[in-house]
Order: structure tokens, then C-alpha cells, then sequence
């Protein structure tokens, strides 16, 4: 498995995973029917710096690292994951979520914050606790699944050892 | 006390307040030297509403209110507000954040959120939990102030009544 910064080419094999993810609606707060170029500008264009994990020339997930609020809020990053349907179980959101936090301490962020994490969403919720992530606020209601209806999102917060 | 809302025109009188409030440093996630053009981008352009606060003529505040997440998180909304320096004391800050709860509702919205209060701000906590907000979060050392250096900043909610 390997982590490389994104181009823009990578952008035809990431949008699949993008529409994919956004479609479900049980996970990130995007329109469900986003199209593709709102999807490249917020997941190229937007963010700091975008990622692909790749094995055997496959493309199984990507992320993005962005400053999470500017001024007296750049210390603290924001990274979110995505992984194809077809590959999950292979350990692709644990490699990301660990190469996010080196580049992220890498470019001098002293924490990294998840801001609305579906509380339906247990396997995520469930990683990014074995990663260190400590569960620091929790929204009530603030999710609107599309089987569950409204259900808690929880804010995620580690610090970055330097 | 009026509030209504404002035109690109009221920016000319919202930008000193800004500027103030940014240069502070201790209050908004917000760049100390934030340039003119930016500030009306943040301020006017971005929120799906913005405001102004008026007495005898006179600007004594102005506030925003936005979606905070889209899709699956578009039923909360986000809002922020300044006051002038040489406003404070009159009430503007009550009577701005009432009046954002009442525009809230009457768009739809089920929740108020505040996604990054400075814990060392006080009179603003104090002020919105005096409103109804619940502090549901807690960001460790998330902001940093100028004169204490890394202070929490606390996630605040309120479920509006339909």
C-alpha cells in the first residue's frame, strides 16, 4: 500500500470513491448530489495538501489536510478520509489517518481535529479512538442520516506530539 | 436598537469594526492583518445572511448567519457577531443574538451552533449561555490567544424551539 500526494489527474479515479461516499449520505456532510466540479474543489482545490493510497496500481482511498480555522486557530489541522466500497477491510483509513498525523506534524500542526463525525458512524468512531483521537463534543442532532434521521455528530480531537 | 439587514454599502461602516475585532486577535478565528477584500468576502459574501445593528443612526454591531455544515448537516446554522468597542455595555450582542435565533427559525433551521469560542472570552460565554447555549464541546488548546498563548475553544449549541 502506498500514500502519495494527489494530482490533478488522480482526480478521474477519485471522484468515483467521492460520489460514491456523498451519495450514501451516512457520513460526510456533503450534498448528496454534488457534482463533480464542487467535489474537486473541495477535496483538490480547497484543502492543503491531497492524498492517494494506492496498491497494485488500484486506487483504494484518498484524504485531504487542511488548517482547520485561521489566525489563532492555524495551529490545529482538519483531515477527512474516504475509502472505495471494494476496498474496505484492508487497513487503507488506518494507513491514511496515521500518514495524515506525520504530515501533519511534519507541516507544524500541533493537533488535529475531526469536526463532525456521524455518532451512527461506529466503525469510523470506533478507528479513530484506537488512533488517539479523543471524542471532545458532541452535537445533538446535528446529523440527519438518511434511514436514522437525526443523530448526534461528535467533534474528534487529537494533539500531535512534535 | 434597529436590525435589519445589511447591503454591500453598510460594508464601508462594518469593516472598522471588523478590522478592530481581527486585530484583537483574542475573539475570532480570523488573520490579525486580514485585508479589506477578504473581510467583506468572510463577512458579506459567504453567510446566507448578514446583518447590522443601528442606533441613532449609528453602527453599533453587525452579525452573519450561514449553514454550518452542508447536506446531511444543512438544518444547523452558524452564526458571529461583533461589536463595536465603543458600543459595548448597550445590550447589542443580546439583542443581535435574539435576533439571529428569530431569523433562524423563521429559514428553517433546528440548531444554532458556534464552532469556536474562545474560553478566555468570558463575557461571550457567560452572554451565550445566558441565551440558551449549551457548551458541548471543549477543543483543547485549540486557540491561541496573544497575551495567554493556547487556550481551549468551546463548541456552543442551541436546539431552536420549531
Amino acid at each position: 500500500m502506498d500514500i502519495r500526494e494527489a494530482t490533478r489527474e488522480d482526480f478521474e479515479r477519485i471522484w468515483p470513491i467521492f460520489k460514491e461516499v456523498a451519495q450514501a449520505g451516512d457520513t460526510y456532510a456533503y450534498p448528496r448530489d454534488i457534482g463533480k466540479d464542487e467535489a474537486a474543489r473541495l477535496w483538490m482545490d480547497a484543502p492543503r495538501k491531497t492524498y492517494v493510497c494506492e496498491a497494485d496500481g488500484r486506487l483504494l482511498g484518498t484524504y485531504y489536510l487542511k488548517t482547520n480555522q485561521p489566525g489563532p486557530g492555524a495551529h490545529v489541522c482538519n483531515c477527512g478520509y474516504m475509502v472505495a466500497s471494494n476496498a474496505r477491510g484492508r487497513g487503507a483509513a488506518t494507513a491514511m489517518c496515521e500518514h495524515s498525523q506525520e504530515q501533519a506534524r511534519r507541516l507544524g500542526y500541533r493537533a488535529m481535529q475531526f469536526n463532525f463525525v456521524a455518532a451512527s458512524n461506529e466503525t469510523a468512531v470506533r478507528l479513530w479512538t484506537r488512533l488517539g483521537f479523543a471524542t471532545v463534543g458532541r452535537l445533538p442532532g446535528a446529523f440527519l442520516h438518511p434511514s436514522r434521521g437525526y443523530v448526534d455528530a461528535l467533534v474528534m480531537y487529537k494533539t500531535l506530539a512534535p
